[in-house]
């Protein structure tokens, strides 16, 4: 399985690429960082960063795009910008027809560091050891992308199981 | 000026296209809802929102978008939703070179009925005098996409002379 983390926000949308399977070593495939200046019309940055996405998008083919689940609790001042780089990340996947999962940063934490309240710091140590690289991704945001996409991978087999039980038993009770 | 007013939503979104200058009657030209499932995947919402603004965009060629600046402050639960849909109308317009406008529900409610704290009512009231309509736009998301519309034509003027107050000042300050 091969998974575009998305860590958005509208002055750094972090990006990375990761492919493998639960259970086994991952590869990395690639990271970066979708860039806009502060100072360019909002309408402009989120073109921009759809140019970003869609480039990525091009070239990593990925079959799913993981992109943080953003809570309107949380750092009220950047939290609008940080929903509508998301928004655009989700667009962009969906109208490909790519399945789009959202996973919330105490989720990333603990699928790669055993803690949900995890630092940054920590999050790029595992991240950086679980990918088998030779330093920790920087930005900040480069790393929390790959995270994203090591927990998509992780916990996608799981989740796949519960839909399947509970389809399962939605259609038991139907015929019941 | 011919402005398409947006109030962004996910399950809602209000479209009105209004046409005049400041100082003369104004004329609605089309108004709507562009609508989405609430069981759908959010990804999938914000592609029908994204045809929904583009079917708009083709059909009655804005010279500007008008959309309500959105805040993290109110209506906790919705606000995500909000900001994501309002990133998808920012995106069409500008994408094709339309300029984007945003205004706080205040300032709209302000322009059309004297009094920023003015309710729902009233802003439809007077949307529907100044437009010379038979009946208040239902929704109210359509009437306040109109508001938000004939706010822009009324306060881009004054805009417009502010802008260039602030450039010529500028331009003094470097030549000094």
């Amino acid at each position: 399985m091969r998974v575009l983390g998305v860590d958005p926000g509208l002055t750094r949308c972090g990006v990375g690429v990761v492919e493998g399977v639960a259970g086994r070593p991952l590869t990395m495939r690639g990271v970066g960082v979708v860039r806009t200046p502060a100072d360019a019309e909002l309408g402009l940055r989120l073109v921009a960063i759809e140019q970003g996405i869609e480039q990525w998008l091009d070239e990593y083919r990925p079959e799913c795009v993981a992109v943080e689940r953003v809570f309107s609790q949380h750092n009220v001042r950047t939290v609008m910008g940080t929903a509508q780089a998301s928004a655009v990340a989700m667009l962009c996947a969906a109208r490909r027809g790519i399945p789009v999962a959202l996973h919330t940063p105490s989720e990333v934490k603990a699928a790669v560091t055993g803690s949900g309240r995890a630092d940054k710091a920590q999050v790029g140590a595992m991240v950086t050891r679980l990918l088998r690289l030779d330093a920790p991704p920087k930005p900040a945001d480069a790393a929390d992308a790959l995270a994203l996409a090591i927990c998509h991978i992780w916990r996608a087999p799981a989740q796949n199981r519960l839909q399947q039980a509970v389809a399962l038993h939605a259609s038991k009770g139907r015929t019941a």
